[in-house]
Formats: structure tokens, sequence, C-alpha cells
């Protein structure tokens, strides 16, 4: 397979990358002279994909990192890295937001371009690491020194790939391979589709391993790749084994595809989809769809999405112990205003009643405790058990949930700590068709229903 | 406690024990002389609770066996057996009526009493047996040789409360205790109320073991009862672990009872039913409960039950496997006409579509038999399965029961041998109340619904 024609169309262009690589520059001198002359002892320099050269066309985000002494408090180097990111963004007419990672960081529009500027400590090696950041440096100096033109495409190709199959990206509402991992695999593979055919036949826990230093032992994740510049750390520790396992199958399918349909995968999937489609699909599955609707807190992207799924997953784990049963849950978020979970059901209507099971026949004082905590009367012989019907708590799945999200009962299940009060003053339950006929309903929440009815579709072609 | 109130309303009076033995010895006499006139190797005797004198009042069986010689041609002992029957029938102008149980034996009214006339070898031991009831010589003579006249009482009083609690009886309808079960466990306990204070603290495989044969560790039954005229044998083996738990449970509630209480033990329950009394218990269960209706076989009791039981079972764990989800079945039959399966159900009806899970995704070749058997473009990674959804073969309880009972998917359960065209020829399916407002329904019917709905409670007062 040639993908030269591919290449064309996402690879950035000599013209940009040099325009990216200016532009840094002219920012980064300023910056530097800006130490210079008020003796802050920082140092800018130019760290991810635009200083690796492996960034898609149109998608470079220009990190430009300021680097202090290792005995620099870090009050100080917090208070300086936004006082220069500041002074630059006004230098060069930009529009900055303060963002929060680890520590506060500043973003500026500058001519067009997205420039974060990231303050870090200074690190020769792994074990000096102060902030969650510091390590960037290495990585980059790692892939610059270690990575070829050619390879170069083949990680352009591998990040396109995978943005169209929705396996790349670390933040936590992907779980995906990050950057950084994308590179090592085709240091590791060389090309692309030499590293998907690898992938075809990956087994749980493979491990990469390129600087030969025999730590793989001490992770225990699904894709162990050593970090070259840090032997005691797994870069592929925060992919989810979901997402590693789209990978996998999206590279089966890939390499069993022929050269026309290939060429696909690096396109956005064709969809068609139209609300009156989406409902009838969900009117075919005759399960019984419910929405609960909440106001979204104001957190950050990557505090939000785990706070919700552990929520939506703790609720689906207490509906099936209350013996509904659920085909499938999940959450959406436009991350501003509005957080939905979504829950189709198999079962959402139970009967009145339920055997209680309490010991055995032959266990005499447990039977007597048993007959004393439910009442003698109740309580009947089944097989060898002593049982007594009960009354079920929660007969439909409106019963239960209005039940549990109340302050006196949420305790049952586990909230997202900044998404509970929203969740339980705001909340509204709905059906699924109710919703879609009474609410506004933006293309956003269309496609995640798309995705929810047709798991996978990204996956092939 | 003092049962001689309890005993003069349930004990026969010497002048009934007189009469049935008088009437008995009557026959025995008459088919002795016929044996020796027409030269028939037979001996007639008195066997059973008559002769061992531990029947409940108006409740007498007359048990007369015919025993011949070991070397007799079954063909000739069947063959005279039912001759001498009708021959003394005829002279004590009785009302007879062939039954099978092993072999055939032939039954008759005579003077108001019931006599079975039983043909058998005549055994020295039990080794000798050569059909099922040969045993029963020996049992009578064990049991009349070694009961003392205060045992009788108690086997009777024992008897009369396992009557009323639901648990005498060792044909399959019951699974309870036979009569000279009862016989053993007085001779082993001496009293009525010393056995139900051990049978309280009963564990699971008890042993009893009279005679101390020491063979208990060749059985793994709930209750293990050495017959002491074959140390081979487990007169408990046919004891249904669910009757020993009621045996247990009921004789814990009359330990725990006041005097008053206790009387009432050893009559029968006091039911108060109507139909619109069970028709309002059913709803508020608010269960689903479906009727199958169908014309029993011709077949005698104790192998009629087993067919049915086996049959509502398999249909029951079929259902569930099917992910319906039941709260209870059961069968009914008035032995003569109808049987009829009731289903209550927790879930009785689905949505459209299930997930199929596939192999893990790390195993490549079995994932491309998966696709290939099932289609690739259905197949998506969920976890690290491979999975797709399907269509549900079942949405209703209706829709599963109308296929199964067909002769082309009968074969997807297990029916006994005997109702199989029966049930698939003519079987109704209706709701539990469909059948009650339409159909005509007999007390028998009504008291098994009150069972249904009310477990155990025969085991108090």
């Amino acid at each position: 397979m040639n993908y030269d024609l591919i290449l064309s169309k996402i690879k950035p262009t000599e013209e940009e990358v040099v325009q990216n690589k200016k532009i840094a520059s002219e920012i980064i001198d300023f910056l530097n002279l800006i130490c210079k002359e008020e003796k802050i002892p920082g140092e800018a320099l130019l760290v991810g994909s635009v200083a690796k050269e492996t960034f898609l066309t149109g998608k470079s985000d220009i990190d430009i990192f300021i680097s202090f002494p290792l005995d620099t408090p870090t009050s100080y180097l917090k208070e300086k890295g936004l006082y220069l990111g500041y002074k630059a963004s006004e230098k060069f007419n930009g529009k900055a937001s303060e963002h929060y990672a680890s520590h506060p960081y500043l973003t500026s529009e500058i001519e067009g371009f997205k420039i974060d500027f990231v303050p870090c400590y200074k690190i020769a090696n792994s074990s000096q690491i102060k902030s969650a950041v510091d390590r960037t440096i290495l990585h980059t100096k790692y892939i610059t020194e270690n990575i070829s033109e050619k390879q170069k495409d083949e990680v352009i190709l591998l990040k396109k790939f995978m943005s169209e199959t929705k396996t790349y990206g670390s933040e936590y509402k992907v779980g995906g391979f990050a950057g950084y991992l994308c590179e090592l695999l085709i240091l590791k593979y060389n090309t692309f589709e030499n590293l998907l055919k690898e992938v075809s036949n990956w087994k749980y826990g493979t491990v990469i391993d390129l600087e030969s230093f025999g730590t793989s032992k001490l992770f225990k994740d699904p894709l162990i790749t050593i970090d070259p510049t840090d032997k005691n750390r797994n870069v592929a520790a925060a992919l989810r084994l979901e997402t590693l396992s789209d990978f996998i199958i999206s590279a089966r399918n890939y390499l069993n595809s022929s050269d026309n349909e290939k060429t696909l995968y690096f396109d956005e999937l064709n969809k068609n989809i139209s609300l009156n489609e989406i409902k009838s699909q969900f009117i075919q599955r005759e399960s019984k769809t419910f929405i609960i609707n909440f106001k979204t807190p104001d957190v950050v992207s990557d505090s939000l999405h785990p706070q919700l799924k552990k929520t939506v997953d703790s609720i689906s784990e207490k509906l099936e112990r209350e013996e509904f049963s659920l085909f499938k849950s999940d959450y959406w978020t436009d991350e501003e205003e509005i957080a939905i979970f979504i829950f189709e059901m198999e079962v959402y209507r139970l009967n009145n009643i339920k055997i209680h099971y309490g010991p055995k026949i032959f266990a005499k004082k447990a039977c007597e405790q048993f007959e004393n905590a439910h009442g003698k009367d109740k309580c009947y012989p089944l097989n060898d058990f002593l049982v007594l019907n009960v009354e079920r708590q929660f007969k439909t799945f409106n019963e239960f949930i209005n039940f549990i999200l109340t302050s006196e009962n949420s305790h049952i299940i586990k909230i997202g700590k900044n998404i509970k009060d929203n969740l339980i003053n705001s909340y509204e339950l709905l059906d699924l068709d109710e919703y879609l006929n009474n609410y506004p309903i933006n293309d956003n929440f269309i496609n995640f229903l798309d995705d929810f009815l047709n798991p996978g579709q990204y996956l092939k072609r």
C-alpha cells in the first residue's frame, strides 16, 4: 500500500512546519530575553508534537515549556510561569486564558496558533521529577534524537488512523494512546503497517522495552511500554483495555481490507444520522430506555468524565443487584451545561414479591435468629433453606432512581463528588422518547446515541 | 403434655382392632383352605399396619399377602394371586378391582373394609428377595416382635402429626415418611415427644441404625435409617430433602408451642379459603401468573406425579436460561382428567435484543471463526470480548411456551413420556385470572393454589 496520497492530505506542508517553528522561536526568544532582563532563572523551549514534527496538518498545538532550576520554590515557578505567559501573549497580541493541569498554565491564541505556556523544572533524568509535566522535555529530547524523517510520516499515519477509529488520546474520555506512545510504537516497529500486523497478534500484557531495561515485570497492564526515559514507568498505563481492544480489532479489520477501503480509515467515518433513524432503531430493540438529565458542574474535562463514568457504573451495578436487568448504560456531556445518563433496560419492571433466603434448615440456632428477625409466621422451608417472601423495595426503574437520587439515600451509590449536588438537585428522569420529543437535542448528542446504538462502527470501513 | 385426649380421638378402639383382625382372619382362613383344597402352594398372612396395630382410627388398610415358595414361577404366582383374591372377594361378597405395583394385585371392599390381596415370595431374609413387596413380611415380623403397647400409641401420634403436617406417606407425591419408617423412629426414640426433640437438632445425614449394622457409610441421603431386616437398605432413601426439612421445622414449631396449640397439630389445618381471597393474594404479588392446562394421561399416581414434576422443572429451568425470571412454579392434577402447570413470573417479557458473547479479543483465530460464523459487520469489542447483538428468540413467556410445546421442539425440554402427547396436543396456555374466571374450578385446585401462595402453612398452628 502506497501512503503518499494519504500523507499528502494529513501531513503538514513544509511551509506549515516552518510557520509553526518560526512563531514558536520568536516567542521563545522573547521569553528568554525577558528572563535575562528581569533575572528570572527560567529557560523557554519548544516541546511536543511541533518540536517532534509529528503533528497532523491543521492540528498543531505549540507547547512552550519554561524550565526552572530544581531548587526553585514551586510558588515562584507558578507565579513566574503565568507572568511570562501573559507577557508573551501581550507582546504578540494574543488572547490568553488560564488552565489547570497539575498546576496552572496559560494558553494563548497568537496569530491563529494555539500556544501553551507551561512552567516546569529542568530535570536531567526521571529521578529528579518534581511535577507531572517535567518529563515532557525528556520525552521530546528522546524522540527528536531517535526518530527518522520516514518514521515521522509513519507516526502521522498512525495518529490519523487512531483519531478516526477513536483510539487516539490519553485524556480520560478516550483512555487511548498518547502521542508519545504512538511515537514509541513506530520507533519499535518502524512502519505503520508493520505495527498493525504486530498489533493484530498482540496478547494481553505485550511488552515493548526499547532500551531493554527489563523492568516489565513491574507492570500488570494490558499493554506495557517501558518509558525509555524512565525504566519504572509504563507509558501505556492509562490505556484502557477497551480502547486497546478497539485498536486490535481495527488493526485486524484494516489488514483485511482492500486498498480502497484502507484509504477510508484515514477519513472521518461517513455517518448519515437523523433523529428519526435513531428513534426507529431504539423502537426495534423493544427496550425501555431512560434518560437522567442534569446540570453539569464546572470542572475540567479530565475530572468530569471519570466522575460521570463512576456514577453511571455504580447506578448500573445497583440496578442489577435489585434484579432489574440492564442491556447497556452510558453517559454523555457537552462539558458545559448538560450531563446525561442513559439506561437501556432488558427488564425495568418487576413483580412485588421475592424470596429472601435464610440459613440452612439444619442450622437450628441460625434458624431461630432468622425467625426472630423476620417473624416466625412468615418463615418457611424451601428445599433445605429457611426463607420468607418479602415485598420488593423497588418494583420499577423509576422507583429505584427516585429513591437513590436523594440526599438521604445517595450514599447507596458512588457519586462523583463534583456532580453529586447537581445530580440530586437538578435531575430529571424521562423516557428516551419523551426526552427526544420535548427537549432541545444537539447534533453531538445525536452522534452519541448513534454510537450507543452502533458500537464498534468506527473500527471498520 | 398428656396425650390421652388426643389418642382417644385418633387411636382405633379395641373393638375396631378386633373387627379388623376378625375379618382378616376369616379371609385368611378361607384362602388357606382353598390353597389346601386346590393344591396351591400359597400361604395367606396378615401384614401391614393392622397386623402391627399402628393404624389410625378409620384408616385401616387390611393387607393380606399370599406367599409362595421361592421356586414358584412368577407367572404362576401372579396368576394365582389374582385368582385367590377374586375367589375371596366373591366368597365375602366384595367389590374387587385390579391394581398395579411391581406386579398386579387385587383390592376388594368387603364388609366396609378395604382389603389388598398381594402375592409374594416367602423369604427367610432379605438376600432372598425376588419382588419389591417380599420384604413386607419381614418388616411386619420385626415390628410386631419389637414394639411395645405404649410405643404403638406413640406411632399413632406420630403418623397423625405427620399426616396433618403433610410429611406422612412414601408415595412420590409426598416424598415423606413411610409407616415402617415411623415405627422404626419410635423404636429408636421411644416416644413421639422425645423423637421430636431429637429431630429438632437433626443434621444432614443423621444415622439411625437399630441393629448396629455399621453400614451407614453406604448412603449419602439426608436421613439414613438402616433397615433392621436388610443392612444394605436405607428405609429413608425415598424421603425428599424438602419433606425432611418440613418435618424438622414442624418439630421445632411444635416443641415451642403451648399445650393448647400442640393439640391443634393433630387436627386438620383450619383453612378458610375462597376463590376471591386467592385472587386477591395473587393480585397483591403483582406477578404475572400463567396456567398450562392439559389432559392427564391414564397412568398410576406414582408414575404420573414424577413425570409432571420433571416436566414443570425442566420448563422452569429453560425459562431461566432464556432470561425470564421465575418466582415459583408447580403442578397439580386431579389424577383423572386434568393436569396443570402453574408459573408465577417475576419477569415474563423481555426486550428484543441481547448481547451474544464471543471469544476474548486477544484470541485472534477464535475471533476470526466467530466473525465468520456471525458476520464480521455485526461483531464489535465489548471490554476485551468480541460480541454481537442478537435478536432474542423469545420475547414473552407465551412465545417460549408455544415454541417448545410442539412435536418439533419439545426435545428442548424433558417431558415425562406418558404425558408428552397429551401435553403437546391438548394444552391451553392462559393467564391465571383468565383460567379462574372461565374454567370450572374444583375445591382441590383452590386448596392447591392456597398452598402455592402460603408455603409452610401446615408446619405451624
